[in-house]
This record gives C-alpha cells, sequence and structure tokens, in this order.
C-alpha cells in the first residue's frame, strides 16, 4: 500500500526555474559542462533506481531485519542485489573528484540523489551513506600510499566505509573515547603511522554486513601519552581484511534491536590490537573527523526531506481514495455521495497543505545549500569559495536539525491522516515514523546542532557571517516586491528583522548571562529553520506565481499555504529566545 | 533500564491540598464514606499492583507479542497471571456501582488507577480497559435479564468485553457500518430481542485472548430494512461463549502487525450468523454506544498522561546518570569533574521540566474533571448534576486529544534525552513511543475530538456551557490574587479572555463562513488545552507555593516553569483560530 514516486517535476523546476543552478555551475571550471539534459536524465535514472529497485525492498526489510551469526552480519534479503545494481550504475562517484575516479557532477544533484534513495528505503541507504564523508577525510587527509590502496574501491562502492566514534561512555561528549592507538616499531610511517588499535564502539551504523568484501573503518582513538578530551583523539584507518587478504582483528559482537532503520545493522564493534594506520596528524583526528561529519550532516538534513516527501505523498494518496463521511464543503461539481474523499474534509486539508508546503520548502533549502557548497569547492574565486563555505557552514546544522524534525513529526502526522490503518504495518507510514526518528540524534543531536549553530557559527563572530547571510536573504524581498508579491516579501522581512533583532539581543546579552544563549538554543535553531523556509516560500511564490503549469501551480498554493499556516509558529520561538528572568530550575 | 515509579505523592497531594476531593464527595452520599485513609490505601495498592505485577510484563510483552493459532489467540507470558491478580484484588469493580457488585470508590481513583496501570504496561490495560464502558452500557441499557446474565460477570472482570464497531469502510464514519442483525422468529423479546449477526469487524481490541473464558462482545449491526446512516445502527450482545455453554459463532481471524501495542490482540473479527441480542432501542445503537465511548475517551485521555508520566521519569531518571561534556552552569557547590550529569545542561533542564510541567498539569486537570463526573453521577441536586455534566462534556474532548497529544509528544521528546541509547529497545523509551501514538487516533481521532468540542460543545448552544465552565475557572484567578500569585492570576486572566474571544469570533462568523470553525478546530482544541493547563498551573502554585515539603517544591517549580516556557505556545494557536482569508486549497 505505500508507494513512492520520485519528485522530479519539483526538482527539476526548482533547479532550472527557481535557483538557475546551471548559473552556479558556469561559474565553476570543474562543473560548467552540466547541461539540463544531463541533469534530467541523472535525476531520472536515480529515482528509477530508488523507485523501482530499492522502494520494495523497504517494508520486507524492515521486517526482517538484519541478523548476526558467528560474527557475520546478514542484511535483509535484496539489499545485496541492490546495493550491486546501485555500484554497476555508478552512483557512488557522482559527487567525487574526478582524479579519484568520480564523476564531479554537483552536489546538488548528489543531494537530490540522496533524497531519493533515502525516501525509497532508508535502511539501505546507511550503509553506502558514509562513504562519500570517509572518501573525504581520506582525500584530503591520507597518505598517497592509504589513498591508492583504498580511495578507488571507494569512489567506485566496491568497498564499503564506516565512521567509528561513539563508544558506551562517549555519545555527545568524544572527548571521553577511550579506544587506543598503538604505534607499532620500526614501521616505515612515510605510508602511513601503522599502529595497533584497540577498544570497543557501538551504535556503529554497517560495522559488518554482506554486502562489500571489505570495509574501511575510521576509528576515533587515542595515542599513548595523548592529552586528556578532544585534544588527544585520532583517526585510524583500520580495514576488515587487511592488504595482504587476511582477516584484521575487527570484531562485530552483537547488533541493536531498535525503533527503525531495522535493516540497517547498528554494531558493537571490537578491535582486538587490530592494524591499522593513522589519518591526518596525531591529536588531530577529531578536526579530520569533522570534515566527515559536515558532509554527514547535510545528508542526514536529506534524511530529514526524504522521509517528509515519502510520508507527504502517502498521505495525500490515502486521503484521495478513502471515503469517509460528507465533507462540509466540496468541491464545485462534485456529484452527491454518502461519504466523500477525506481529503475534502477541512482539517485534512490543513494537514495535507502543512505537509506539501513544508517539503517544497525544505527541497528548496537543501537544494540551494548544495549549490551553495559547489559554489565553496569549486569556484575559481577564493573569496567566492569562502563566502559559500560560511553559508554552508551556517545552514548545515539549521537543515540537520529542522528537517529532520520536519521529517520525523510530518511523518507523525501523516500516520493521523491513515487513522487506525497508520497504525498497522502494512500501510508502511508507520515504518516512516519508527525510521525517522534516528535521523535527529545521530551526527550530532538536534540539541547539539542548536548549540553548534548558535554558539559556534552565529555568535563567536559577532554576527559577522550572518548578517552576510541574512543580506543575500534579503535580496529576495526586493525580488518579490518587484514581482508583485508584495505579502510575501513583507512576510520575508519581518522574519529577517526578528533574526537580526533576537540575535542583536543574544550578542549584547551574553556576557551578563553566559547561560542565555544555551537555554534557548533550541528555539533560535527552529525559528532560524522558520525564517529559511518563509525565504524559500517567498522565492517559490516569486518565480512560480501565475503560471499554469502543473508544478509551478503546487508551489504556489504549497508556498502560499506555508506562509499563511505555517509560518505563525516562527513568532513563539522568537518570543522565546527573548525569555530570560523564566524558570528554569536545577533538578533534584 | 525502564523503571516505573508510581506518582503517588503528586495523586495524594492533589486530591486533599490542591481539589480538596473529600469536600465533592462529603456532598455525595454514595461517596461521603471514601476517608483520606481509604484513599492513600487504595492508591498505594494500585501503585503496587502497576509497578511490581505489570511494569516487568510491559518490554517483553513488546518482544513477544500476541500469537493467533487456530483462531485462538495467545496473549504474552505474565499477561494472564497479571490479571488473575487484578480480578483477584477487586479492581475492576473500583468504580462500579454497588447494586451490581461494585465498590463505587470515585472515578477520580478510577482514573488514578487508570494512569498508574496504562503507565506500567499500555498493552495489557487494554483487555479491561473497555469492561467499564461496556458495564455501563448494560446497566443502563439491558433488559433485566441481561444483566442478570453478564453484568455481574463483567463487575468482577470474570468475563471481559470489546467495542466492535470499526469495519473495513467505516471507521470514522459509522453510518456506513454494513454488520447485519436478523431479528429470530418466535423468540421471547422480554429477555432482550434476539437476532442473528453477521458481518466483519476489524481493530477490535481483545477481540480474543486467554485471559477469561468468555468474551462479551458489543457488536454496532444493522436491522433489516434499518435507514442508511447512523439512524440505523443498533447495538447487539454477542458472546463468545453462550449461556447454555456452547462455542457461538465468533470467529478471530487475524491479528494485526502494529506499531506498538504489541502485547495487545487487535483483531479481525467474523460473526457468522453468531448469537446476540439486542441492547437498548432498535436504531437507537450509536447513542448507546456513545456512553461507552465517553467513558472510553476520558481512559484514553488518561493513557496519554500515563505515557508522559513514565517517559518524565525515565528521562529524569536517565539525565540525572548520564555523564557526557561539562555544564556551562554548574549548581553552587558541585565538585570539579571531567564530565557532568546531562541533567545540568540548559537545553536539557529545558526539556525535562516542560515534560514535568506537562505531566503535572495534566494530572491535575485529569483528576479535577473525574471529580467532577463524581458530581454529575452521584450528587443528590439534579441542577449540579447537570452543570458537572457539562463540564465533563466539554472536557472529555480537550483532554481526549491534548492529553494524547502530550503523551506521545512528551514520549518523543523523552527518547531524545536518551540520545542514542533511546533508538534501542533496552531503555524502553523507544516502546512508549510506539505504544502512546495509537491514543490519538482510537475512541475517534483527535480531529475528531477537535470537531465535537467546537461544534458539538461549544458552537451549537452558543457558547453557553462553556462560559459557565469558563466563569469557574475564573475564579481561581481571584484565589491566585488573594495568595499573592499575580502573575499566575494575569497569565490565567489573558488565556480566558483569549478563550472567550476566539469563541465569539466563531459565534459571528459562522453563519458567513460555515467552514471556518472546521479548518481551525485543531487550533481551538490545542488553545483550550493550553488554556486548560494555565488554570493547573496557577492552581499548582496557589495551592504550593512557599510550602516546604517536596511535593509542593515540585508544583511550585514545575507551575513556574509551565506558565514561563510552554504557555506562550497557546498564542500561535489563538492566532490561528482568528485566520481567516487564508489559503487552504483543493487537492488536486
Amino acid at each position: 500500500m505505500w508507494t513512492y514516486e520520485p519528485p522530479l517535476p519539483q526538482m527539476n523546476f526548482m533547479l532550472r526555474q527557481v535557483l538557475d543552478a546551471p548559473a552556479t555551475w558556469a561559474a565553476c571550471p570543474a562543473l560548467a559542462d552540466l547541461d539540463s539534459a544531463t541533469v534530467q536524465e541523472v535525476l531520472k535514472q536515480a529515482g528509477r533506481f530508488a523507485a523501482e529497485v530499492l522502494a520494495p525492498t523497504n517494508a520486507p526489510g524492515d521486517l526482517q531485519g538484519c541478523t548476526l551469526k558467528d560474527g557475520a552480519v546478514t542484511t535483509p534479503t535484496g539489499f545485496r542485489e541492490a546495493y550491486a545494481q546501485f555500484v554497476q550504475g555508478g552512483w557512488p562517484a557522482l559527487a567525487c573528484a574526478p582524479e579519484a575516479g568520480g564523476q564531479c557532477l554537483s552536489q546538488a544533484l548528489n543531494a537530490a540523489l540522496y533524497e531519493m534513495l533515502v525516501s525509497a528505503n532508508h535502511a539501505w541507504t546507511m550503509y553506502p551513506g558514509l562513504l562519500h564523508g570517509a572518501y573525504e577525510v581520506l582525500l584530503h587527509h591520507g597518505v598517497p600510499h592509504l589513498k591508492e590502496t583504498y580511495l578507488g574501491k571507494m569512489t567506485s562502492g566496491e568497498w564499503l566505509a564506516t565512521m567509528c566514534l561513539t563508544e558506551a561512555q562517549a555519545g555527545s561528549d568524544l572527548g571521553l573515547v577511550r579506544t587506543k592507538a598503538q604505534p607499532v616499531d620500526g614501521a616505515s610511517p612515510a605510508n602511513g603511522v601503522p599502529v595497533r588499535v584497540s577498544g570497543n564502539k557501538i551504535f556503529i551504523s554497517g560495522g559488518d554486513h554482506d554486502l562489500t568484501p571489505n570495509i574501511v573503518h575510521l576509528v576515533l582513538c587515542r595515542l599513548p601519552d595523548a592529552p586528556a578530551g578532544t585534544k588527544g583523539l585520532s583517526l585510524a584507518l583500520v580495514p576488515k581484511v587487511l592488504p595482504d587478504g587476511t582477516r584484521n582483528a575487527v570484531h562485530c559482537d552483537g547488533i541493536e534491536k531498535k525503533m527503525g532503520i531495522k535493516g540497517s545493522a547498528t554494531c558493537q564493534m571490537r578491535f582486538d590490537q587490530a592494524q591499522g594506520w593513522l589519518i591526518g596528524e596525531p591529536n588531530r583526528g577529531l578536526a579530520a573527523m569533522f570534515l566527515m561529519m559536515n558532509a554527514a550532516r547535510l545528508h542526514v538534513a536529506m534524511q530529514g526531506l526524504a522521509h517528509l516527501e515519502a510520508a507527504t505523498q502517502n498521505a495525500w494518496r490515502y486521503a484521495a481514495e478513502r471515503v469517509q463521511m460528507r465533507a462540509a464543503q466540496r468541491p464545485e461539481g462534485a456529484a452527491p455521495a454518502a461519504a466523500d474523499p477525506i481529503a475534502w474534509h477541512p482539517a485534512m486539508r490543513r494537514t495535507l497543505w502543512t505537509l506539501r508546503a513544508q517539503a517544497e520548502g525544505a527541497r528548496l533549502l537543501a537544494l540551494h545549500t548544495a549549490l551553495r557548497l559547489d559554489t565553496a569547492e569549486q569556484h575559481p574565486d577564493p573569496a567566492e569559495r569562502q563566502q559559500a563555505g560560511d553559508d554552508v557552514a551556517l545552514l548545515t546544522p539549521v537543515l540537520k536539525a529542522f528537517f529532520t524534525h520536519l521529517g520525523h513529526h510530518g511523518a507523525d502526522e501523516a500516520l493521523g491522516v491513515f487513522g487506525g490503518y497508520g497504525f498497522v504495518h502494512d500501510y508502511g507510514i508507520e515504518q516512516s515514523v519508527r525510521d525517522s526518528r534516528i535521523a535527529m540524534i545521530y551526527e550530532g543531536t538536534n540539541q547539539i546542532q542548536a548549540v553548534d549553530l548558535l554558539q559556534r557559527k552565529v555568535l563567536d563572530d559577532g554576527g559577522t557571517r550572518l548578517n552576510r547571510l541574512l543580506d543575500r536573504l534579503a535580496e529576495e524581498a526586493v525580488r518579490c516586491d518587484a514581482a508583485g508579491q508584495g505579502a510575501a516579501a513583507t512576510a520575508l522581512r519581518e522574519q529577517l528583522r526578528a533574526w537580526r533583532q533576537a540575535t542583536q539581543a543574544l550578542l549584547d546579552g551574553r556576557t551578563a548571562d553566559p547561560g542565555w544563549a544555551l537555554r534557548v538554543a533550541d528555539d533560535y535553531l527552529h525559528a532560524c529553520g522558520h525564517a529559511l523556509l518563509a525565504w524559500a516560500w517567498a522565492t517559490l511564490l516569486r518565480a512560480s506565481a501565475g503560471q499554469d503549469a502543473p508544478t509551478a501551480r503546487l508551489f504556489t498554493q504549497a508556498a502560499q499555504v506555508g506562509l499563511d499556516w505555517v509560518l505563525p509558529q516562527a513568532g513563539v520561538h522568537w518570543q522565546r529566545v527573548h525569555t530570560r528572568e523564566a524558570a528554569l530550575p536545577w533538578l533534584d
């Protein structure tokens, strides 16, 4: 009963008509060859893979889950075959550098690909999901010898990768990591410092599986006599199978019984004097890992959007089919009937349009951010790269936390559309609720994102980078005015004004009350998320109002609903940011 | 890792010091004997049963689920034994009438009992959960012969009962029910009109199980030549085992694979010329059933509170134990440490106190409403009964929808406190999220509750009953002023003003725009829920501020957090109620 249709019309319309992606790409030599036909074709093939190959494995994979036997994980039926097709199609290399065997096809296309994969099967996508981050770390921090051995296999997807960070006592606080790395005497460090890695890691996605013959673990660890805390963390590459073909001392001791993404093996890993090689400088492992985590955070943001999109589609379809009670208001010319589609009932329309408005707004923000990432990575002018990079750094925590919130809560709202059927596995939507929850937690919990945004990205430079971003967003209000969308311009300006005001208040008051920002960081982030949606809806309205094409009409209607019905929620978040003298007792 | 501690201190303090329950009971002859010692003892024993007998079966029951074999359902290990103890303890009869073998011990105690049962094991509580409603229907609508056979067995809990309403095509819209009842020729209707019932029902909680030797089904059905729609529905009592000991033609054809409450068998039932007897008048079945549903709706509200309470407890406990990162602010005198309890981190404190504020506010509202139900049922003065009944009718849909919303979303927030561990079954909180979702759907979806509240309870009598309720709630503002709680008085008055204003606007505008109320009914209900919480927090503050007892201090702090941090959310709901000229397109 659960279905998935790739939102290709929206993606294509946004990239071309709304965001003018070709202009961004034309300014970047590495992307200048990307023409509309290629973009459309890549998206079409990605959508086909997601809908036809992956989506059918989603519900069965949830029921079957993974099994661990004799230390080896078996993934659900069909996962191996789907992964083989994924590799064969060259999808892992989509956004990788040509010198590493990649296709360098724009982060925007990669984001769109990733959205569709997760919509179709979040659990499956966990396996290749960390590949790109691991590739980035190795590309930028690996010595040539390691790159030669591993980079090509990772770009092609022939070998998969993991991020081994968490330990039982070290989750959000990686400074508490205890896993040890002991340098090997007499080895030649020119080929990467060889180490023996010992320790236990938990919550390792794809720590073991049967999709690829080798798995490349990137392990956060501690050299002897390293300083305590995060400044004593190093990063080691530890393969499951060593270059000489022997099995490394890397063991999967257990897999978690989880709420969702049951087809993804979440492993307890034990490294027992395992052979590995340091990546990057000793004690600078966290910096290298952050490169991986930033890429991963944008991917996690796409997971939020992916769940929101899939849930929205299924709710719309079900509400159009399910007939219950006569609607108080009916479309003109509707034939009399004993009962009407529930989609006609006003409260349902509120729910369905709210979901659609959030999904399209989030998608525009995601593609916009991915295009900024293209500029940050590929633009010939360092100043342009810097500014785009600043935007991405600011937007990443907002998108990670806000989209995953929207995705999970949107799936939960969509479940309600199905009534009692929503609670039953056959209709698929309850799986969306369960699968989507993890995205609010991993790659830095949403509370961690909020603190990262407010402290590190906004307040620490006195708001400089933020103000540049807001100036740029404000240009859309001018465009809206020029296009006769005065109400949208006003709504956007009001949000930007509230954003600047809240930021200034925090800048002014943080010395006198250092805890203030921490108390209200979640509200600040959610307010920013809504303000960014206001920008997205204004942009969609301006770019599509008055056009007759179905996608343009959908955007116009969704954006208007967003501004009218969803945006008011921003007010309470801004209000709470200004809450200072309020009760927040210690816990007894 | 999941634990449950009955909130006895809060319940006792609320009943005695805050709500002065003994005064309510003293005015009702049937309840006048209830003394404080009895109340404390009943609550203590109920809490012991919940925590010691039921709670240990909760997580295992979720993993094991129910099985159907050869048409018979087996419940998870331990459910039978727990139920036997429940019956032995006399718990099913707690609020039943003495003439039916009940103890008539106040609806407030029954509500408290029910909260604790659901906190300890929601799935298990589904089995006895419908008993009281079925008892009410039979008590008020059954002919003496049926009462003789069934009422005593139900009061004692020896036999359990079901509500067979839903069919595949008839969920929220019961007018579409097709199950047939054929009167039996030549039988004697004085003992209840005998009928043969045929049809298929779905989503029948406890449709079959192994807890009791007989199950009493109350089946919504249609007599031959009955009018279409809800005015042609009759109600039949159809036992699993007939009075002569033979098995009736009632079959369980399947059980659902669900998101949660997996220990509760949700059955597909087939009635195949099953023998039954009409209850109540022909074609008046829905009216009789509504008696059952109203009782059930208050019970479902308690389920929301129960999940909120259990999730809040577990989140507080985990946050006090789990150590991650140094807190930016630390309690005075705290010893230096590499990392602090996450409960000290400001964002966590927001989350934890928000949950506690909602739980205590909801509990006070629940007990208050249950005491109004005592008055409605037992007061000697018909005018008092009428007014209390009006209050209960108004409050029931708010509590059902708002509390179940708070329960599910509160459990979801609490999951976040656990970080990655929250997603893993061992910690229990992900089960709370899954189990709590159904309460927003059954016994009338929360959207249905919102329409019931606004259309039937508020607008249809021009706001008369509502204004009486609001006048009564406003008295608390006077008490707050007198007690030096001026800020709480102001917050409460502001909510009541917004409530009256929104109601008046809808009364004035509904003729010109009949769809308006339906579009904003959900926001109206959530705004009312927040306004009622404001009343609860003001009441708690006034009754406990300045006292040194731990419970009083908890109430003072929780109420203050509620007013400062949670109540602002009311504003956006009131604002949306006034939204008229906003986009809400038809779906294409």
